[in-house]
This record gives C-alpha cells, sequence and structure tokens, in this order.
C-alpha cells in the first residue's frame, strides 16, 4: 500500500494544502513546517506525482522539450535530467526533435503547444539560440526556459542555462600545450551551433596565450559524428607536417579519429594526442580512454526544467514570470590516457 | 507559404474532408481518390501535422511511450521510429521511463494517462511483458500496442509487434560454431526481459543441434551493460579451459567483453572471438567491429506505432479496435571481423 498525501499531512500533522504547497515548491511554507513535511515524506517514501496531479485540476502539467541535436547521448541525459525533475514536481514530458531549418519551423512549434495543451517547452541549442523562435513564443505568451552556450545571457526575459563552453575548450587545449604539444588540430561540428563557435573560440584563445600560431590546414571542419573523425583524422595524418596532438569538439569525433588513427597505424597517445569533449559514457570506453570535458547535461537540464516550473508556479500565482537568474555551468577538464606523454 | 489542407484539396480536385480521411488514414477513400491526394500532398510538399491536429477537434493527438530500459541506443531508435510515425499522422509523442518494479507502477501509469489525456500507449519490455499492468489498462479501455520478445502472440486482444530473437541467436551461434568454436561462452543481460531468455534459448538450441556439450561455468549472467562485458570477460579468461568464442547479449556486453580481453592481452578475433546483438550504432565503432545481429528497432517501434493509431482510428469510427495481425521481425546476423578466423 503506496503513502497517499493524506497520510502524509497526518504524519506530519499538517493539511493536506500545506502538503501540496510544499510538493509544488510554492515557496509560501515556513521553514518547520517544511522540514516536518519532507521528514513525512521520506519516511513514508511517498511519491508525489499522481498527488501533484491530482490536486492540479484544470491545470497542465506536461512539458515539452524541443531539440534538434542527432548526439544520442546528449539527448538522453537531457531527458533524463528533464524527467527527473518532473517526476519530483509531477510533470509529464512531451518529446519533440524538429528540423531547426524547416521553414514551418515556428508554425510547428506553435501547434505542437496548444494540440498537446502544454504548460511550457524546453529549448536546447541550436533552438534556444534562433531570435525568431523565441519571439513567436513570447508574442503567444507561452512560458520557455533555454539552454545556451555561452558566458552571459544576453537580451533574455526568460530563464536561461548557459554552459561555458569557451572556457571549457581553453582548458583542453592548455592542457594539451603542457603535454608539451606545438602543432594541435581542431575537428569542429556543425557551426550552427553556438557551442561549436566558443570551443574553437577557447581552443584559439589558448594558442594565442602560449604564443602558438594557429594552423589553419589543421583546423578541420565537419558535423558532431564518429564519421567525420575517421575522415577527417585521415586528410590530417595525410599532410606532410602531421599535427602532434587533436582537439576534437565531442566525443564522437574523437572515438571516429581514434578509430582512423588505428586504421593508418598510428598509436594513441604515443604518437598523436586524442581529446574530446562531453564525456559521453562512451568516452571511457574506447581504448584508450579520452581525455574530455565534462559536461553535466543531466544536471544542466535539470536545472532548467527547475527554472522553468519555477516560472509557471509563479504565473500561476499570478506574479511575474521572468524569475529566476540565469545559471552558468562550467564542463571540468577530465585527463585520461589517450593524452599521456 | 506552405501548403495548407485547402491548397491540398484543390489541387486533388476533391473536399478538405476527403484529404483529412486520407491523412488519417481512414481507408474509405477510393483508390483512385487516393492517389490523387497523396499526389497532391507530395506536389504540394504538404506537411499534415498541423492540419491534421486543425480537423481533429477535441481529440486527443498525443501517444505516450512507456519503458522501463537502460541501453541508450535501444531507447532512441524506438523514440526515432515512434516519432517518424506520429509525425506522419499528426501525432505528438510523451515519455515515460519508469521503474517496472515499483509496486505504485499500475497507478503511476494510469495517472500518467488521465493526467496528459493521451491517447494511446506503447510499451516495450519488459512492461509489455507484465499481466498485471494489461489487465490494469484492458480495465480502464485504454489503447495500446505492445512490442514483445517472442515467436507467436500468447493472449493479445491488443496489437502486438513480435521480434523473434530465438532465431536471431541460433543464427549467431551457428555461425560461431561455423567458424570452428565448439567452446562459446553465453554472457546473459536481465533474466526479467524475455529477450534474454529468448536468445539464451536460441544459444542452447544450436548447441544441441550441433551436438555440442553445455559448458554451465561459461554461462554467466549479469546486466545488459559495458560493464557486466568487462567483469565477465575477466572471470571467463580466469579460467583453466577458457572459451574460443564469446555471445554477449547485447552489444554493449560484447564491447565491454573486447574492451576487458584487450586489457588482457588477448586478442580479437585470432585468440578469441566476439559477437554481441542488436547492431548498435557503435557495434560498427569498436576496434575490430562486432559481429552482431541487426535488430531493426526503429522500423519495429513505427509498426507498432502504425498499430495503435490503426486501432485508434478503428475506435474513433466506433470499429474493432483489435485490428491487424501481429507482425514478426526476426533480426539478422551481420558479420563483421570479431569473429573472423
Amino acid at each position: 500500500m503506496s503513502a497517499t498525501i493524506k497520510s502524509v499531512a497526518e504524519y506530519a500533522g499538517v493539511s493536506i494544502k500545506t502538503v501540496s504547497r510544499v510538493i509544488n515548491n510554492e515557496g509560501t511554507v515556513k521553514q518547520d513546517t517544511l522540514v516536518k513535511v519532507q521528514n513525512a515524506i521520506a519516511a513514508l517514501n511517498y511519491k508525489p506525482n499522481k498527488a501533484a496531479r491530482d490536486l492540479a485540476g484544470r491545470d497542465n502539467y506536461v512539458l515539452g522539450y524541443v531539440y534538434d541535436n542527432p548526439n544520442a547521448y546528449y539527448i538522453l541525459a537531457m531527458q533524463n535530467g528533464i524527467l527527473d525533475e518532473c517526476r519530483a514536481c509531477g510533470y509529464e514530458l512531451l518529446i519533440h526533435p524538429c528540423d531547426a531549418n524547416s521553414h514551418s519551423i515556428i508554425d510547428e512549434l506553435l501547434a505542437m503547444v496548444e494540440s498537446a495543451r502544454l504548460a511550457g517547452v524546453i529549448l536546447s541549442p541550436p533552438l534556444s539560440e534562433m531570435p525568431d523562435i523565441l519571439s513567436a513564443l513570447d508574442e503567444k505568451g507561452i512560458l520557455y526556459v533555454r539552454i545556451m552556450s555561452g558566458e552571459e545571457a544576453l537580451g533574455t526575459k526568460h530563464p536561461c542555462v548557459l554552459v561555458n563552453d569557451f572556457r571549457a575548450a581553453f582548458a583542453i587545449t592548455e592542457h594539451l600545450i603542457k603535454q608539451g604539444h606545438r602543432d594541435i588540430a581542431f575537428i569542429a561540428g556543425e557551426q550552427k551551433h553556438n557551442s561549436t563557435r566558443e570551443r574553437q573560440r577557447g581552443y584559439l584563445s589558448a594558442l594565442q596565450t602560449y604564443g602558438i600560431d594557429v594552423q589553419h590546414a589543421h583546423m578541420l571542419q565537419g558535423t558532431y559524428s564518429f564519421g567525420t573523425g575517421v575522415e577527417k583524422i585521415k586528410q590530417l595524418l595525410a599532410q606532410s607536417d602531421r599535427p602532434t596532438a587533436v582537439f576534437a569538439c565531442n566525443d564522437e569525433i574523437a572515438a571516429g579519429a581514434l578509430f582512423g588513427a588505428r586504421m593508418e597505424g598510428v598509436d594513441v597517445p604515443s604518437q598523436l594526442a586524442i581529446a574530446g569533449f562531453e564525456n559521453s559514457p562512451f568516452s571511457r570506453q574506447t581504448f584508450p580512454p579520452l581525455t574530455t570535458a565534462s559536461q553535466p547535461t543531466a544536471q544542466i537540464a535539470q536545472q532548467a526544467t527547475a527554472s522553468l516550473i519555477q516560472s509557471l508556479q509563479s504565473r500561476r500565482r499570478g506574479g511575474n514570470t521572468q524569475v529566476g537568474a540565469s545559471h552558468v555551468f562550467v564542463p571540468e577538464l577530465v585527463v585520461r590516457e589517450s593524452t599521456s606523454r
């Protein structure tokens, strides 16, 4: 027999309404009452999902996650982070992958919000970085939260979670330089992602800081895929002046580069160092494991969802929806064998 | 300017209602009219999503996908297959990962269907194989489709898509036997999945067919994870009578086994052959690439979704919801270098 909101209220000696306020993070509960309710929830192992919805009545408790990204692990980690927060607050999640370049993208998103009666929308790059989409949502009064690459949130009226790709890419490049490398190639993913440009900026800034000239023939452009890694490493290894290290814009490219290097008979790390970005599960599973930057994607997604739900609750109480400062995450350098000296 | 249902109707010389019938696969449109409308849709590059929803009025056009599975690529492929069909028919998708072992799982699923006003539910293993869940959904009149491992659909009143794991596992084991192996280890995933038991049955049946004794010390039990592969291969290689081949129950286990073998200085395939199952993207990306069984997960998911939507449309017309025979997919053997002689 699982716990109900009623049993939690009885256990804590408070009203059902108070328990509901705690579950919905309404912020109007006194500290000692809050602790009592939280203890009761823990003691009874109470799962608030259903109750939160029962209390919600006619309110809508479905959020939408809209994305255009082919990276399986990124999408899964995003979904997991969003779902964790949804579960804690009694929300369900609708997913809507789409083509950011489609010229009917705005109609598509507005139709989705309306037909599924969404309470709010979570946007990840590149959609979160497209002004037309944001103004269309604004015009319809649809609440959203953005996850973006950058150091500060420009022109945002809505909650925003920032990922400081610049600083993380600087740290990876600096690590390679400190391992003695002077000729470090860069393999980029799609330029439509701001994160690509930020990572490239971090790479260039580190080279400049250490007085190293940029080798333009060693800066290559591709997609965020294993195939790009395989193809571009072959191109680099065919040049007369081979780089001694490669910074790949994500782990999939890095894994492809590792595979391609092995096909060419080049040993990693003794003949070529390779670093990735994102700390995908498989970055630990390549042989040798990959140096990378740990991007806490699930945590970023959870923070974004929490900010969106806070806005929703604020709006339901008739308050300001532009609540909460923007949050910044800096991916951390993770050194593994693929860049050992 | 994107095409509208009205422009399609004008182009085809039919009524808007007829276009709507075609979009919703209502099956009440004459063959030559159907062709006219399909040609008009193609000529105008018409995207029916929004229009289908506009016409849908008060009907609900959101499906739910419920799963308990940690395999990132499986989940993504399932989602993609479902979304392809949803998009074609004007549906949106809600996702609800859950813990199949939770004792409030039934309440949780019923609350989800109600609060998000779902039109129907797609169930993958192990949820699709749990009679309690199915009868609870039946009782509430909730439409669902099941994806299951097996050779025939037992006791099903609802549409069902079957995956013949038995036959595919037989084929993998037979391939290893034909490569000259007599001592083939088996590393299983969780037994709660019927597919695990079916794959094991296929393995044992192939050994029996070729008159090979089962080595019980070489049949190991784990989870569908890279970690299980690393751990179990070490266990096998520590035995005095090492197997010469390993059949891992999925590609993640196989990739872990490959990693573990390399850590132990054992060459694949010359000293040990390794085969996986599922044909995950990374099964082509290991070094050497893995022999596996190609399970068309996205196609399976798309077929399941099409069957569910057919049931829904049949119900809307007041017809029988138990439409369509069950479909069977047999994963195909894909031979790669990890099992070369």
